[in-house]
């Protein structure tokens, strides 16, 4: 039987746990790959905690088991690329930095296939390092960087080949959604719920690419490149986070149904490519509204087949390590005939503020007679047809109500707001909140 | 850039909507198979009505578009077999008959791929067309033949390779969830739901296979075969249909939070296989209780990435058709590399009646003081722990109530009901209606 020699760099949460299910289930993933899979190195700065966490034998880390120092490790690193006893390469360092970008690009000069979790590498930098694959005939395995252990990018590119995707929508980042579905479902203010977030392990101290759409933005830039070919940045996206939401929202996505979401939401109308992160209105028809709580769920909507959706842990040591040693036994066994992503399309997305969605749009107005039929007058005026308008809840000298809009664009509701603003300048207390509705 | 030829067999429902997608999607597909995928022949005996249906040029009929006699396609189909200008064959004739069965064998001996969507040929007769295309190492796509559009074969096979399956449960037949849905949500009788279902098209004029949990037995065998190697018969399965549920089950169900759900389930404990299909109370905390209508829905429990769900359309023309391409394209791709199934495990399933669920056990018996007890202590008394006995409903001289165990087994409750009735045979009036509880 053929062998494969795999290394990981870096041994923590998730390559610790590459590392121990490689070990654990040996006989099996050699079967499967109809290969040896060998893990023959592992370079960590602190070998022991890693040995002890996730029960690696220490004589796999460069050093012997010793504390590595930063220049210590660079070396052990540059021998490994540059080693024929390396086949594959798991680079689960992390981070976007200069080194990790040109250590991914150094791997796969040297021929090794690359298998990484790295979502934020590469959808910011990843352009160059998946043409440099394409020309050295290098594979690399990212199911890891897209939601944990859900399995999507093998169903895109291999599973789903039968069939044209419309769209794909998704609840791509499980900490939002733990925060949400505590919001939700006990009547919390954010800041409540993000500390009941930390506390349970499921919000790092700084949360901040968590709740402000910058990881469901990485996620959804890599499957847009695998549906559509096409290369989206991060601006592209017009990401906006959870940090606004409040209890008043989640109110009145229950008026309608619906339940408030972090969406990552990629569709193609007419051919024209259209995508973005933000907080929707998902209606509880919609299966998006019944995940709760850190975990991920994506939803197909294809052509010929129709919905498909998948759930599954967005996160976790073993649960993100079981994608990685999936890629690594799909590299072993398919080796050159896998393709990393879809054809690349030179074409660009459109205007995201064109994307057409129902909306609701809730208003903070000053309690004066009158001022229902200015706002509702102002967004007709913009050709926008109004479903329904909520009940107005007057406390002291304030009001407060939603329309629920048919479908139209966010830059027809913004000149709709803009319109109001120049004519009653007093009317609007704060920023109208506007929110995408999901059917 | 190579190429493979395709001929299909039966160009009804699921062969007409194959011949329509490799139409509309060939560059797509030709692309993401790195080979161009030329249709190059069907048999089928009404061509016209075939071509008129799904958009497909009459030249492609063998006969040229003319209606074909049993014994010319016999002669076509044996062509085509020998042909050398035929790569994979597309079965979607049906059925269990010899004639298939020998098709298969044939098409197998030839050196040709064969995709199919034909679950109860490869369920019930599938071990040597399974074994002979391994010795002759030839390609078996049946992704069509469980649960139509949801890509579970592949997801298991080459997706969740770096994990071990400790279950896998799920919805497995559309028709009787369609029934079970509108039973649950406008509260009608079985008869009454079953005839909406074939009013809409969702059940034959002889629905037997779908509603008594035939078809769902097919689709676990193919499952358990993947995930643990082993050859698995109806008869091991001890299938339940759910040909008896009445509204009363559907309330007792509510009254422990869950809905009846027909379900197929695979479970390996302490090395040991259990299998099952019947209906099953499926607690609302389990998200196989929000899947409704005639969707199917796949549960895996793995042991390193924990739950994942899979939903998609269970049947329809497009739908499963799309599977089947998605299975040219894969064969196309990877060819030779593929492995059919998990390697084959000589072992044996356990007997299902020592398969370990919490139960519950609906008695109609006479309203006599006493029963409660009578009938608890008889539980009790097989060592069963009981967790709920339900409001106890008298009506005239009959009394029906619930009782919900903690895990146990068939057998054991079997035992405790039999021990009822040797020892008060006018207790129970009806056989007891005994049902797993799914968490």
């Amino acid at each position: 039987m053929k062998q494969l020699n795999v290394a990981i760099l870096g041994c923590g949460t998730v390559g610790g746990g590459v590392a121990r299910i490689i070990s654990e289930m040996n006989s099996e993933i050699n079967t499967r790959a109809s290969k040896k899979i060998i893990l023959k190195k592992i370079v960590e700065l602190n070998p022991e905690t890693a040995s002890k966490k996730y029960n690696i034998d220490l004589n796999l880390f460069c050093g012997g088991g010793k504390k590595l120092t930063s220049d210590e490790a660079t070396k052990y690193i540059s021998d490994i690329i540059h080693s024929e006893d390396i086949d594959l390469v798991v680079e689960t360092i992390g981070g976007t930095s200069n080194f990790v970008h040109q250590l991914c690009l150094d791997i796969i000069k040297a021929g090794k296939n690359l298998v990484t979790a790295n979502k934020a590498l590469l959808a910011e930098r990843g352009k160059d390092i998946f043409e440099l694959a394409e020309a050295n005939n290098v594979k690399i395995g990212f199911e890891a960087a897209v939601c944990g252990a859900i399995p999507i990018i093998k169903n895109i590119k291999e599973n789903l080949t039968g069939d044209k995707i419309n769209s794909i929508s998704g609840i791509m980042n499980g900490t939002s959604n733990y925060i949400l579905s505590r919001m939700q479902n006990e009547n919390l203010e954010f800041e409540e719920a993000l500390k009941f977030a930390q506390e349970n392990g499921y919000a790092e101290a700084d949360p901040t690419l968590d709740i402000n759409g910058g990881d469901a933005g990485h996620k959804l830039i890599l499957l847009t490149k695998l549906a559509y070919g096409i290369d989206v940045s991060m601006e592209d996206l017009a990401i906006v986070g959870i940090e606004n939401i409040e209890k008043e929202d989640i109110d009145f996505a229950k008026e309608i149904d619906a339940k408030i979401k972090l969406i990552g939401y990629v569709k193609k109308v007419n051919g024209n490519i259209y995508a973005t992160v933000r907080p929707m209105m998902v209606k509880n028809t919609n299966f998006l509204a019944e995940v709760n709580g850190p975990t991920n769920a994506i939803r197909i909507n294809n052509k010929y087949s129709g919905i498909h959706i998948l759930v599954g842990a967005g996160a976790g040591s073993s649960e993100t390590a079981m994608s990685i040693v999936s890629d690594i036994v799909f590299i072993a066994r398919y080796g050159e005939k896998i393709k990393n992503t879809a054809e690349h399309q030179e074409r660009k997305i459109e205007d995201s503020r064109k994307f057409v969605f129902p909306y609701n749009i809730t208003f903070h107005t000053a309690d004066i007679p009158g001022t229902t039929g200015f706002i509702t007058t102002a967004i007709g005026k913009q050709n926008i047809n109004i479903e329904t308008v909520s009940h107005n809840r007057h406390s002291g000298e304030k009001a407060q109500f939603s329309v629920v809009t048919m479908p139209t664009t966010l830059g027809q509701i913004e000149a709709s707001i803009e319109e109001i603003k120049q004519a009653k300048p007093d009317m609007l207390l704060s920023e109208p909140k506007i929110m995408p509705i999901l059917n």
